[in-house]
């Protein structure tokens, strides 16, 4: 059961309905957001919500079966909307572009690439600035110093910077630079840094593990939304399975499952996930003809001299290209539902 | 190394050109189908091409590094398309839907399809007739009888014929009433039904095997044509993960993937691929948009009481606007790439 | 519910309880083997299994939760035992090895072998006359000519041939020749093979299927079972996985399981599990302790000059210490469980 | 190359040979250990490693093809063992048996299986304070309150403590009660605190991710032991497959790979392995055949009252008969092979 609380509740107030919860016999776990106060009441016990919802003090009252509630879309009507300031929002009823390369290497680099970024009004880059490597005699990464230029070049010209945050301590450090916190898919079940990450004010975009299940990926999303932060985006990347051909397999299942599912958002990361150069576009055109709600592309001015990730990633004429058709497939899907649809 | 024989080349002269390239140390496979006669020289004696290319009764040579000779597209500059006579086509020029229920269950069944078939324009009708079933105990279909009045039904109208064969001893009974044999996934393997479908002159149908690579995928096609056979439709299923949401993963990265390494038409079945009714036409969609040429969908006038497979059964009027959205994004996605791209 | 009849039921009789099983609102599956008679009755009416004890011609009724019946050891208080003849059983008692070379090559490679087998005692030689191969150009075995020197060799030394069929239509040229058919992991759900060798009074070893759950690997020796083929093994022999290093993963986790799940015998195949010579051993040995009743490994007089999996082939003087090994670590294993454990 | 240097080089000398190195075109990563001074030379350059063997300071060279430098056994000869005091050693040449329960629930419970333990000669126990869980509203673990009781009653009877770190911050405050560091599965790929276990001079349990490949798993360690800590167990725990009868799918391919590939102890977690209470006993003794140095498994006083993981969790009576068949199991092994033999 999952107790929505009126937001002039006061402490006082809020403690009694826990107690009454309690006195049930059910466990409540209070959640505080910017945007709500939540009870989630936990256990078996048999509960009439209507005497629940007729509380002083309760907004709403839902049942919610699925074993992550926050995130579920059992309790909430509406999908989650994330606004990012100057007129940039991420939700269901936009596509959501997010550029960059693997690895900021440079401030020419990430002006050239804010520079195409801005000219063709994409308005989300992500680069890493720490990153996961599998061998530790591999680039890791410049670390703060190149957030900062990162951040500098980006907020010239009004995007915003997205980038992969690796362990708790790194967060203070990076948050005045960062708008959008990443967490990579090595990361995806470190709870630590789920639980300081929805201690935020700063949306997360997270990546599903290389072997996640769905329902994993939704624990993953409530770990964040149970520590009070509600603004969370959903990225399927590709799972690990038996074929060699491609990098990972991407799962674009997941994408109307996840939908289905919870309320969030969802992107989709074609480039780690067939990891070839030549069928990244498609997939993409793929994801998004899936329901994705974003998608993330890996760019570079000169891939073939990419500090990692070349082989797939694309050079600004063929990112061009792929905005535009990628806008257009949006469009089309959208226009072939003929609605705003929100949830296919 | 493949080489194509000029069509006027006689017994004794290719006997001569396969003697030729036994002295040069390659072991030559003679491979003759109802379009052309190939010789696929296997072996590591690195021979000049020009030298082959200019003897008598050779129309052209290549040089094929793939694993699968006859299926790759390093030798064939043209697609296959294959004709399935009353100017029905399969090729990557169309978007060829395949419908039809689970299990052929009863002449009123078909004849209620049939009709629903042909008001929507769809030429090809997929059923059981035998039904590979994990239980021994499970309903394994209405066999050769019903395979006779699904054929009639289709006849009248115009309509192919799709049905899976599960052994050679089939065949020949099969033979009269079907247009396009299927293997099923689980003979994905099954090599002497392959071989034994490669003397046929009619097309097939190759399923993914549930686990199978691309490149196991590939060498099962090579084994219908290398018996004679080219007209082979590619079509992914859905794999085998440790996700329990889905039925099975549909894996679309392996349409662009199959499309760079064949010539052959890719289909898609996203009914069994995610399993889920709801979502079988969004990943249809997706498939195409991931340059799928085919897609094949279950179909049933009342699935909640078809035989088998109904939770990942469309019903009429689902299955009738799916078939409007498809060929919407078929055109779509040809007008997206404003070109008669054929391979991409 | 499965009902065992007597032995001196009559047809009569059987009819009157398939009739009475049927009023009841059961559907009943009649099977009768070289052993016994049995009633596979499925449904969900409810029924007092002691009125069905005490009808006419009944021998013993059981409930048997388990999708797969015949198979399951919920009511079958002993093991299954395969008699071979010549005082050979195939059982939980005793640890049966099976060796020989991937591809029966020549009569004097088979001489070879069935020399050192006779020497070291082991009474089971397998080959392959018939192989499944991923490439259509590669060697596919010598057929029945090569079965027959096989079988010659192996009668005049009192050893048991072991080979794999492929397909229906081998059966009947096979028959004379074989002692107990393999089915390959590739036709591991090739139910009509599967049907056809339900049908034969000889033992059947089953492969499991490269990505065949527990539960599909009994149904698969259901449908043997249920054809009137009691003699049946289980062979683990690696699943699919995202791991490199192995040519597949050897999954010892299901010799416990299937002998919880099972009463048939359950062997163990780590030449192609692992797939790396010098670890065969090290898993055959892991094996045992896990319980197997049998291994199979790949031996060749020269590994390097196999036909087709030299990498995974031991030579006679591996095999032999081996074999010596294998025995030690089962008789160590029953010691250690103090008693003729069969369950374990 | 991977070069050790002389104990008594001085920090000049190192730096000399570090000038050296990058002279002739490799890039060199300096690394210290309580036991050694390396320099791990990365690049294609080639150079005679008879002329750097010659150089001052140099006590010895080595060619590692292998990805992973540090943790190859291309270089060391002698295997790794671990010194935990008290004449407790963990290597290739014992059997490490490491009890205890999922997570320390509370004093009584540690006190009653440290006296199990105790009495049982197991010098090992590991009990969880911080619990990973996939939902954030299930138990977490006593946390530092929990370690200080766990510790406490496990010096009062010289047991080591095993427990599992989630984040860099933890380490400290758990310093001064652990005795070797455990790394979860789900943190296999979580790099920051791999480097910083590297700098504790304590030893460090690594468990494989579940679905980290053999290469990804040796890489974790090199992490490791490139920060500066030689001390490094590596422990297979079950990897994620399509089958779903069994928690996790238990790898014992790994244990010989791994005892091939790397000079560092190789323990085996069959509890989480195969999940199933009645089967753990099976897979230990069959790990420890396999080459298993180390078994973990859990056991609670009243596995139905655990916490978490009763399923999977032993009883005292249960344990102790499990106990003395490793150990027996490990001497049958050992006398089977007929020597000391560490690499086997």
């Amino acid at each position: 059961m999952l107790i929505q609380l009126n937001n002039t509740c006061s402490e006082d107030k809020a403690n009694e309905l826990i107690d009454h919860i309690k006195s049930v016999g059910l466990k409540p776990n209070q959640v505080v957001t910017n945007n709500a106060h939540y009870l989630i009441c936990l256990g078996k016990a048999e509960v009439d919500i209507r005497t629940i919802g007729k509380l002083d003090g309760v907004k709403d009252v839902h049942i919610v079966d699925d074993e992550s509630k926050l995130v579920s879309r059992q309790w909430r009507v509406n999908d989650t909307a994330i606004d990012l300031g100057d007129e940039i929002t991420i939700s269901r009823d936009n596509l959501t572009l997010t550029l960059g390369p693997c690895a900021i290497e440079s401030e020419e680099q990430v002006e050239e690439i804010v520079n195409f970024l801005s000219e063709n009004d994409v308005k989300l880059m992500r680069g890493g600035i720490f990153k996961p490597r599998s061998s530790p005699y591999a680039f890791r990464g410049l670390g703060i110093e190149g957030l900062k230029f990162f951040s500098h070049q980006c907020k010239t010209r009004g995007i915003k910077v997205v980038t992969e945050v690796m362990q708790v301590s790194q967060i203070e450090e990076m948050y005045p630079y960062v708008d959008i916190f990443q967490v990579g898919t090595r990361n995806a079940q470190n709870y630590n840094l789920l639980d300081a990450l929805g201690r935020l004010d700063k949306p997360i975009l997270l990546k599903r593990g290389m072997s996640s299940t769905i329902s994993e990926f939704l624990a993953a999303a409530e770990y964040i939304f149970c520590n009070g932060n509600e603004n969370i985006i959903l990225c399927e990347r590709g799972i690990r399975t038996f074929e060699k051909m491609y990098r990972n397999t991407l799962d674009l299942n997941a994408i109307p499952l996840l939908k289905e599912k919870s309320h969030l958002p969802v992107f989709c990361d074609p480039s780690h996930g067939i990891g070839i150069r030549e069928h990244v576009e498609t997939m993409a055109l793929s994801s998004v003809m899936a329901g994705a709600d974003g998608v993330l592309m890996e760019i570079h001015p000169i891939p073939e001299k990419a500090f990692s990730d070349g082989q797939q990633t694309l050079n600004f004429p063929e990112a061009k290209r792929s905005i535009d058709r990628l806008k257009q497939t949006r469009n089309f899907r959208k226009m072939l539902f003929q609605e705003n649809s929100k949830t296919t």
